[in-house]
């Protein structure tokens, strides 16, 4: 699309740009916005300023947050002594949702991609060094995502943490629960047998 | 979803709330926009903004425009003579789009529908009766929907201008261009049958 003029324009203009939404979507969703109430469409907008606005990283872990300390680094409930290190604040989000980690994070900032140009300089990995070498974590656990970068970065980190002495742990690879093994590919099965434990 | 504490809830939250776009996606598009540009989300806020403060219907057609009267109703090249009647904005759009079409429209803000309480006072009839009894249209083509409500609004206004005299069209009804027979339904088939012309 050309230089938008109107208002209208714009605003599918700039919806468009998102991921997923073409031209098509963004034209209906701008329609159903135009005939929504005023109030539901300045909600939105001010919802997406606040998150520029509000939103940082976490001074603790990289994940993202509103205070100076995010809600998990400051839960006391959960136990300082497992650091579970992923790439983005999305996955944060996705494990706490699975309610079944109790321990801290630490959030890369995306993975290691030479081919992007994306080295150890550009993730926070000076901050899980030094979080790790104060002492109290005791388990590393990577959950970088299970792909060719997110595996090099998740063995790039071993080695950076490898004398420190703490135990570092990856996430179990197999057959993913509620599929079935007729869809699974070479790569899953071939983990799910490796990784097979006694029933 | 529940009461949204945070910045990114709330977003999430607003995201959800548009057509076609659930929980799954409304956070996919909220982590986009985190990592995005701070000014593409502006732009993006602004653009909300502006369609609510900025947009309303042209005096004429109410069509929606950013003016006292829209584009096409303030076009001197365009045919005054022929009135296209269509049920909502983005049928204009569409219109629009195809290139087709030198005359001018009139939005009915909707179509009747008796059992959603939506009777002849909450569409412009009286605005477009005004305009036809003005003596400048010769020609009104309907172009509601070709639905069982857009029929009957079709016919409702066809009533209504039965006295005034002008010629009262509407789109024709066919096998849409690019289909195929075999996915056509009986009654596209029928309205081919029907509106058969001389090859």
């Amino acid at each position: 699309m050309s230089e938008p003029k109107g208002a209208i324009e714009r605003l599918v203009h700039e919806l468009n740009k998102l991921p997923g939404i073409g031209p098509k979507t963004a034209e209906r969703l701008s329609h159903y916005l135009l005939a929504a109430d005023r109030s539901e469409v300045i909600a939105l907008a001010d919802a997406l300023r606040d998150v520029k606005d509000k939103v940082h990283p976490c001074r603790v872990c990289f994940n993202l947050t509103e205070a100076d300390v995010c809600d998990i680094c400051s839960d006391s409930r959960r136990d300082p002594a497992i650091l579970c290190v992923v790439e983005q604040p999305k996955d944060v989000m996705s494990l706490e949702r699975a309610l079944a980690f109790r321990g801290m994070y630490h959030v890369l900032g995306g993975r290691l991609a030479p081919l992007e140009n994306i080295g150890p300089e550009k993730l926070t990995l000076d901050a899980l060094v030094h979080r790790v070498h104060q002492g109290r974590v005791r388990e590393v656990i990577m959950a970088t995502n299970p792909t060719l970068e997110g595996d090099g970065t998740a063995l790039y980190i071993s080695n950076l943490l490898g004398e420190s002495g703490v135990k570092i742990t990856r996430l179990a690879r197999g057959v993913p629960t509620g599929s079935v093994l007729e869809f699974a590919n070479n790569q899953m099965l071939a983990d799910a047998l490796e990784g097979r434990r006694v029933f």
